[in-house]
């Protein structure tokens, strides 16, 4: 099967650790397929990059031209995956909930670590829409931005190893989801120095894209998310 | 002082129609503008719509060229607000959160009354996140889409009074949210027909945004929507 | 219009000094009228004294012989509210929900500072039961008394501000609501410190309450609020 | 022991009722006083009349002239009780709260059949505050008012068995709660045609109470409820 | 009256206190008759421990030769209340909700102190079923297992002090349940230390069990805990 | 990977259905192993039963001699998956979590369709437990006994069929799980006779456990899930 995997900002270089760390789980037969926004920020650490990256992702993902069997939206804590599921047929996970339902099989309680401060309240945001929230022991910053977990490695699993740690301590955390697209290759470390299950959202949301396909199952159509009505769109899709 | 009412689709009509409510109750001195974005759907009836409509309103705001005071998103259930509170300086009011803050202020539990079954998840979600749900007694679905509210609108009062009155009825509402942009002018009917208040959103969003005008008071910059950081954004605007 | 201005308790300074903050926000042509009950106690500081204020508000508002278009009760946390709606025909706006529901268009969480520890419960309890408590970050308490607010006003800023900075740094609060009615005075400097938008309820209350009028909007009568059933009402109004 | 059973409304009969029924599980040596306030209603169906019943409870305990281990306060959905802590060293207990916690230890859901319509958000407002809701299945009403229950039992036997019956095949209860100080009369005819355990209030509170004096536990005085500070108080008590 | 009161372990001494316990707040004329388990861990610190004791306390009870009016399941945040309210056609009892909803009726908050920290998310767990966990602060961990609060009844005392007083200053409980059905020997002392009420789920229970044998009151058997339907049962009950 | 499939009945033939529909979505390389309990009733309709099966299934993992990868307990709506994950190091996935927490892949909300109405607030307490009880619009019961399943197929996809459909149009369900291990044979035509997606939680607890053996996750062991101490324990395993 074909899944692909959407990159929420424009940054390549993220695209590629995204879709490794997706090819490191990924069944034999599965292809994985990264996929950059054709517009948007070179980082989602917002509501206004996310809103773009929303309508970027669903750009990006309806240029696609072959067949595909799913699509993994994989920003953490951003907007647009309810959008992809009316334009789509195949089934659509987040990383965030996918992180989140994962986590919850492995522990009482989660924390997220994730970069900066104001991206907080949106990945909580998403947590209590997907009804996911309850067993989130708390969703703590790092303080880095996104780019700097690419540009200085060391630096980052410092700062996510200390979340991590407090989350563990100080909000009995028993399980940690890391809270961005490009945090993967930091999982091993963090594992080591905290001693609980460490959660990659782009990893765990390539199983269960998996799994629905391997089970016949995709988006319901009846309510929620029917295609979009017929109707008169003006501009879309953009001119880039 | 001055308050831009955005439009979240591009049927120039509805724009008119909820800046003519919207001055309504208006106090003198306070000019109103309809927005009309330049992109998106003519009428937003779900998720894509509604992601777009978002980012269209961003759009067509930013591209405003006078001052003003305070900007209100005159979409029911429609994504997009906490991306204006980043971009902006100036309050800014969502009519879905407007009218359910106005309608607590009435009875004991309130329910909305839109227009198709697949936009009341969307109204659920809004209040959810917002935190106005739980007075909330339901979400009912007239089944009339958006346009045809302008195209029959006796057709769209029956309705609506149906559902209305099934509401306080059954859902034990106390006070009925039109829930759309475009039902001020129905406001009357149902109100005589149902014997319970009736909000409109825009309306309720103009009162309120007036009074944060007023107290000199505008959205928090200290955390969540804290002014987007300075980063490379590819495509924006867009060129329609 | 005219706006009556309750206030819980029997201190006419502080009656004043609620009404002169009211008066500063209230459009031209509105009327602020200052009420103080004829009985109950120079403070509301807990449970009976807040069910004392509850009657005595009504009663005083009863009394009141001049025709009135809104009726604030402008104690911060108190009982009562419920009961004013069921007696009149006019809106009624109760400080502690005004302040919180203006608080939600200001930022994604917000703390209340009051008085005493002993009030904190009854402040949770009236956002609990408003339904507006979701987006409440924390409700702390400066260690004063109502009374010394007006007393020692720069000891009263510094216990606020202390709590205040707090909040925002500990409880991730975005916007602070002065939980007292006569805290008002000390708006301006609460926010040159904290640098975050400081809500006073009494002020959002005048500005929601003339919101109503002018929307034409008052209490739904079909249920909870309808007007007391015909009875033997013994002692009532009390000879004081 | 000595156990004050405080009616909310004047009327004598129900007093006298209400201490009936408590007398009935009372254990050998305990003295059931029922106490009848100087003020108010002759019956609770409302706000207004609830909050005047708050403080008429409060005056009436206040003027009980010999000592005694606890007190009842015995209307179903009033305010007050909070008030009532304050005051006193012994413990209070509401009976809408008794039958509550009493109904939870025998079925999974329970649902409570009050008076009127009007009544139904007070007792759910109760519950609410009491963190008492989340295994309440529904509070229906009877549709009679509160001295009817006592004029005309027979037709009010038949209006709660027609919602309790209603309340266990449609709402899941498996135990019905009697919402009114008044229907311990009511209690085995109820039983009978239902199937279910019915709880009275004013019984489980009598039961309850009698426990808390036993173990020696009273009312908390560190926060909340600590006594009243020290204040000026003007006119109370009411001349009457 | 004749209780049962379960042990959910094999100690037979914690039995025996467990009914002393039970005995000091008994009516006069009420029989306490304490059960250990034929099969189970000698203490049950976590959730296998607990599930056998589950089974072990339906075995004991069901091998009970004589009539008896009510069950008390004597262990706290243990897994098993639902199977035997199936079984017996007495009330039962589980004492960590009968200290919850003792708790309940003393402060507006309460805190629960119990052994290891392990145990804490079951008995979070069981309150979060039970719909009690609202008015729950805080449920802290003493440290110390089960048998030590025997074998070194000082060092118990410390460490629930030292967590009880942490409780109520920081997590704002006014009222301490502790959280062990072998701690009740501590309760005077760390009343004394803390000067909030302490709530022994044993004797609570003792009370709640006897006011519901007094009222009539039993499980509901119309759903949830109706008997089980005739079926084959293999291998029980177990050979030991 | 070899996984365990626990079926928490004794009947035989029900393991082989269970078996078989887990081995329809494993992936190639996985061996699915059934296991039946050496104990308990020969259906789970209830919580003694749920109880007994707990520890029989604990009691057959232990016991079986060969190493594995991962564990499903594949009773819906029963006890004890917390116990298997204190006594093992591989993942353990209960079919009721993995079916809800596939089903909010796929559909705004989702309703449970089950076997008899006592079942009902089982699962109901299972996923409020797991927290995952947010988008869950109802749970259903057909009113056929598990057994009844194996038995009369026919009538049971007819009684499914109806309960389904009514959870899609009166509880807005986009989504059905099928509420039991063994109905995984009636999926195809009730997806067809409802047109929504119909999620089997043995199948969907497959695709979970591979995924977590994958990405190498397991139980955390920090806390509530760490292995039991070392303890005497009386009586176990059993003697049947």
């Amino acid at each position: 099967m074909r899944i692909l995997v959407a990159n929420v900002n424009t940054t390549v270089s993220m695209t590629e650790a995204i879709a490794s760390s997706a090819r490191s789980v990924a069944s034999p037969g599965t292809e994985i397929v990264g996929i950059t926004p054709r517009f948007g920020a070179d980082s989602c650490e917002g509501n206004f990059e996310s809103y773009l990256a929303a309508i970027a992702v669903m750009d990006a993902v309806l240029a696609y031209p072959e067949p595909y069997d799913a699509v993994i939206q994989a920003g953490y804590g951003e907007h647009g995956r309810e959008g992809l599921q009316e334009l789509l047929e195949v089934p659509v996970v987040d990383i965030t909930e996918a992180a989140a339902s994962t986590a919850m099989y492995l522990g009482h309680r989660f924390s997220v670590v994730t970069t900066l401060d104001r991206t907080v309240p949106l990945i909580e945001d998403r947590l209590k829409l997907a009804g996911l929230d309850q067993r989130c022991a708390s969703v703590r910053a790092s303080g880095l931005g996104v780019l700097e977990l690419e540009s200085d490695p060391q630096r980052a699993v410092e700062a996510i190893v200390e979340q991590s740690t407090r989350a563990v301590s100080d909000d009995h955390a028993e399980v940690i989801c890391l809270g961005c697209g490009g945090m993967a290759e930091l999982e091993e470390q963090v594992r080591a120095a905290t001693g609980v299950p460490i959660v990659d959202g782009v990893r765990a949301a390539v199983t269960i894209a998996e799994g629905l396909v391997r089970m016949g199952l995709s988006t319901s159509k009846v309510r929620t998310y029917a295609p979009p009505r017929e109707k008169r769109i003006t501009g879309w899709p953009f001119r880039i």
